[in-house]
This record gives structure tokens, sequence and C-alpha cells, in this order.
């Protein structure tokens, strides 16, 4: 048939992932933490299967997930968004995205996204018919343009996504910069997508600027966050959206029709772990803070230059020294012949500043997947 | 916001079993068994989750689990499709609607379905402009009424929606049926959407016909199911789509940015599931078609007019000589003053035939609560 993605291809992740299969290259492409899943979490899933919580869970999501969200919403970012007007649990943070901007973009409508972005925002976009409008990040701080934020405005800005902490860059937006959006956003009717993700994983005791913080985003936001990265199980899918209840009304009817709900006995699991174990997601940034330091201690001794990681499981490294294939041939290479992946950074960009040589390394990784790493990196 | 979904609300599943918690009605109306989830099911997804699989799941689903679901096919219907190119898991039947639908469903496309039909079905249409064509199955036998599907075929028809065994009548496609559908099709490029979640609940002898044994509609068709419905966990929301490459293609550009991957514990316990125990699918309609047959000799003793039910688990039962009220006024009234809950079947219509006076009874349950209701029912 006529494509109705012709920009779709094969997402880097898992083209990258594969390329390490077949050459069984050290893998710190594809964003996924291997360390395990705390063990309550196992043990609450698995007495939510055998205590018969196997059917369709209520489409927003379980009462008391819902309720542990708000609740730990409150003791994160001093609000409390209303369970059943605010908060819908969807099959992660991708098809929350998908759903919000499926709820509110018209065909013609424009979006503005900050390059480089997560590759799911434009297909989305695309699908319902919305026009991307991209933006760059700055190139070496990944800091926003506010200028060239400000210019991509028009009457048809519908929506605008943010990420932070970044994905890929480890970028983390100041209250500064969530201040300045606030005044930005103001007097206009443009909604806003914040992908918070990694909302754990901040490092150096700089505070998460969640848009929930800020009321006048808070009235106009979906924001997003997913519990794969907090809880080490990218593959369980878990993910959320809190939103003022008319945009949740909206987001829900997409929802409804869209997956309808999601695994209910990892609702149950969620729920009891959120609300019993605070200390998983408070130590979390300490726990990544001493694995980013270890490893770019070891990153010191190669001729990558290792970028700041103010938050996230994301290292960028410089390879200019090493080499001047663009970064797609240099992953390629560094997985096939040197037995590393990495994910290079131009598949984030509509278009990659010209000369960019950066590629992305996952450190949420055990001691000795990253030792292994660097032991083939140090001989380059 | 200007809504893009304005005909959604909330579906009538969920407004009944909340209007059935709340006069702690027996509920009869949302489509989920009451039957334990088979140990072995849940004993493997626990040891999945134990054993470390529990980051991503590769995009179209676990090599595993896809390859299980090909030789599935292959035992069931006869052809085994390829499971790297032809088989995508997604997070439930409705996810793979959903994506099925984007997927090829173009602005302005016209898709034909068939009244009444499941309410998940125009939605996905109308997010991604096209244009839902309402034609009427026979109202007493549920048949496709051919010369109605003719005239409702224009050029600018992407798409045919099928639904066998059918939910909410029960009605079942024949081999004639289907004959004529691909003799009808042959030669158009239109494609075929064919959700065939009760694939393994037919009775008396009947065989699914499903689009796979019928290589002209095999080569245009999505052929959706689901496991929700076979292994009594509609919660789990897994299900999947066998379709040709090129299709698939399309589909998977989709679902690679709608949720990406599904729940991984529960695709390694499906995949042991499948491949070692096909007794369970084997014997679904023998356990089902006791259920029927005990129910409609106990619905005997009512007032209810109950339709044949060659597959799946409800039976549609004609109030006529109880009541005049509409459908959805009865349903109200049957929960709140009767006690049990059922589903009007007008919801599931553009256009209801005039006079239609039919609910929904889902007989996926318990000795005891289906005994619960009759006796309610009984008094009517
Ligand atoms: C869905 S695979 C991509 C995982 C991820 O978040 C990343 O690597 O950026
Ligand atoms: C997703 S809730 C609806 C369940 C169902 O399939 C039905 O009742 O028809």
């Amino acid at each position: 048939p006529i494509t109705r993605l012709p920009k779709v291809g094969t997402t880097i992740f898992t083209v990258m992932s594969q390329l390490a299969m077949e050459h069984q290259a050290v893998n710190l492409g594809q964003g996924f933490p291997d360390f395990d899943v705390p063990e309550r979490l196992i043990n609450e899933l698995d007495k939510a299967m055998r205590t018969g919580q196997n059917q369709y869970a209520p489409m927003p999501g379980t009462p008391a997930l819902r309720d542990a969200i708000a609740d730990k919403t409150l003791a994160c970012y001093g609000v409390r968004p209303d369970p059943a007007t605010e908060i819908t649990v969807c099959s992660g943070a991708s098809e929350a995205i998908f759903n919000a901007v499926a709820a509110v973009v018209h065909p013609g409508d424009e979006v503005i996204v900050l390059d480089p972005c997560y590759d799911c925002y434009e297909p989305a976009i695309d699908l319902v018919g919305g026009v991307a409008v991209h933006v760059g990040l700055d190139p070496e701080t990944f800091a926003p343009d506010w200028d060239a934020i400000r210019a991509a405005i028009t009457p048809k800005t519908r929506l605008l996504m943010i990420n932070s902490p970044h994905n890929p860059s480890g970028a983390i937006w100041s209250a500064q910069d969530m201040a300045t959006l606030d005044a930005l956003l103001a007097d206009t009717g443009i909604y806003l997508l914040s992908d918070e993700v990694y909302e754990h994983i901040v490092f150096d005791d700089a505070r998460h600027e969640s848009a929930l913080r800020y009321p006048g985003l808070r009235e106009r936001a979906f924001v997003i966050s997913s519990f794969g990265k907090t809880y080490h199980c990218t593959g369980w899918k878990l993910g959320y959206v809190v939103a003022p209840p008319m945009l949740t009304a909206e987001l829900r009817k997409v929802h409804q029709y869209n997956t309808f709900c999601t695994f209910a006995p990892a609702q149950a699991a969620f729920a009891a772990m959120i609300r019993d174990e605070p200390e998983h997601y408070q130590e979390l940034g300490a726990f990544y803070q001493k694995r980013r330091d270890a490893f770019r201690e070891q990153l010191g001794r190669t001729r990558f230059r290792a970028l700041p990681v103010p938050g996230g499981y994301f290292q960028l490294v410089d390879y200019s020294a090493i080499s001047d294939m663009n970064d797609v041939e240099f992953s390629r290479w560094l997985t096939i012949e040197k037995g590393v992946t990495a994910i290079p950074l131009s598949p984030f960009y509509a278009q990659a500043p010209q000369g960019q040589r950066l590629v992305r390394l996952c450190f949420a990784k055990s001691d000795a997947t990253l030792a292994a790493a660097i032991e083939r990196l140090e001989a380059l």
C-alpha cells in the first residue's frame, strides 16, 4: 500500500541491538538497564495473578494505582492530581505520548519538537495529520534556544513537546528554563507535552523541574512518566499521564479505543511498591550517580570526550579524536570492528548539525558490562 | 480543546460495569470470564520475571512467541505464517485493530463496518481521517447482507472489517460466506481486517472459518486474535496480527511508535503454554458449549427469548415479552431494579433497527454466578 508513514524505517534502537547481537558486541546502545527488578515488585505481581486480578483493569487504570501515583506526585512535586479525572495509566510512556498527540492535534496543526528528540514523537504527529516543526536545542549544552522556539510559534501551533531529563543528551531543564517556558506559553492556547520518564535520575543535588511544579504549565500539560526506567523493567510497559480534567478526558477517548487498558497484575504490583517503598525511587539518583561517575572516570582512559551528564542514564561522547566517519558509520564500525554498540545521534534529528561527532552510550549496566566495554574502547 | 472524537463517550462496557458495581448487580455485561487462568501460564510468567526477562521485548514480539503462533496457526488453519515478516504481537487485539486501521487508512478513505460491531472500530477510523461506512447485518440472524455490502463499495473503499465469531451476536461466518467474500474482494484493492478473537469458541461441530484458510483473503488481510478470551485473562492484553509481509511492514510502523512492544514476561509464558498444552485451546469450544447449553436451558424458565449462539461467549435475548422500553433503558432498569446487568445492543450500531429489543448476556461465568442471575431473571 501507499504508506501512511513514508519517513519511518526500523527504529535505530532495534537496528543497533540486532547488530550488537550479530557481532556479540557489548550493547550500550538501546536504553535498558540490566539490573534486577526489585523482588517485592515481582512478588506483588505474582500475588495479583494468583488472587484473580487477571481481567480487564478499569480503562484509566486501577483506582489503587492512580491513588498511589497521586500521592507520589504530591510527595515529589507538591501537587496532588485528582486520580479520578487527572491520571491515566497507559501501556508505557510510548502509548501515553501517542494518545496525547492524537487527542489534541488536528489535521494541519503544528507541533514544535526540540531536536534531538526521541523518535516516537514525529510519527504520532504524522499519523493524525499534524505537522512537526523542528527546533534545535543548543548543539553543545542541549539547552533550549528560546529565540528559535519563539520564532517557531505560529497561530497554528497546537502543542510543544519537551523532555527533561533529556534523551539522548542527559541535559535537564532548570527552574529558569521552566519559568521562561511558563511566560512564553502564558496567554497562548498551546498545550505542552512534558516527557519526564527519567524524572528520578538527576544528579549532583539538582532538582527535577517537573512541569507539575509550575501552575501555568500544569494547566496546559500532559505530564508523562513511566515505571520502566525507575524500576529496571522497561519490558513491563507501564506508564501514565497526569493532565488537567479536560485534557485527560480527551486523552482517555483515544486510550479507550487504542489499548483500552494495561496489564492488570502489574498495576496492583506498582500500587503496592510505590506506596510501601518510596526509598526505591528516592535513592535512584544516587544509585545512578555512582555508576555515572565510575563510568566517566573509566572513559577518561579513552580518547572519547565525555559531555556532561546532569540526568538520565546516557552518556554522550564526542569521537572526533578517533575518527571522522559520520555517526551512523562510526556506530556500525564500533559494533562490528570493536565490539561495542553505541547509538548515533543523527537519527534523533530532522537535520543534524553539520560535523557533529557524537554517539550515545547507556551506562545503566552492571559493572562487568561497563568494564568489558571500556576495555574495548581503551584500545581505540 | 475542540475534540478530535466528538462521537466518543465512555464505552458502554465501562458504563454498565460501574452501574453493576453501584447496585451490586450480577454482572453479565462487560465480556470477561471469571474462570481461573491456567496455573501453568502463571508459573511460566513468574519464571520469566525471575529469570530476567524484564526488558523491552523485540518490537514485533519475541521470536519464541511468534514461532509458537506460527505453529499453532498451521495446526489450526493449515497455513504457517512467517514469524519474521507476517506476525506482530500487540497489546491486545484492541491495539492490533487500532494499528491496522492507522496503517492503511488514509484521510478520506472509506472503511466498511458491519453493524452491530465492536465499538473500537469507528474511533480508530475517525482518528486517522477515514470515513466509516456502516452496513447492517441481518437483524435476526446477523448474517452478512451481500447486496448491501456490494452496494457500499466505492472506489474509495480501502478496508472492510469483519468479525467471526461475532460480538455481540455470537453468529459465525460459514465457508459459503467466506467464499462469497473472497469472490467479492477478488480484483479489488480492498484490504480485510478479520477480528477473530473468539476463534476457539465455536459450537456444535462447526469449524471456525478463519480468513487464513482462504488464500484470496489471506493475501489482503490483517487477521487479528488475542489470548485474553482463550486463556481467561482479558486483563493481560496480549494480542497479535497475522498479515502478509507488505501489510505487516506498514502495521509495524505504527506499532513501533504506538506501544513499541508488549509486556515481555507474558510473551514467554504464552510461548510455552501454546506449544506445550494445545489441549487448552482445543477443548475450549467444548468447555463453553456445556455452559452455553446449561445457561440456555435455565433461560427457558424466563420470559426472555434466547437467540441461537453458534460461537463466542455471549447470549442475545429478546425481552419484548417483558418490556417495551428501549434497550438502554431496559438494561439500566434490569441492573438497578432487578440486579442483573446486560449490555444493550444499540451502542453497537450507528443506527439500530427500529423496534429491536435485544440485550447481550455474557455466560463466561461460574455456575454460581449464572444461577444467581437466572434466579433474578426468573422473577420477571
Ligand atoms: C523502545 S527502544 C529505545 C529505548 C530507549 O528509550 C532509548 O534507547 O532511548
Ligand atoms: C474492553 S471492555 C469490553 C469487553 C468486551 O469485549 C465486550 O464486552 O464485548
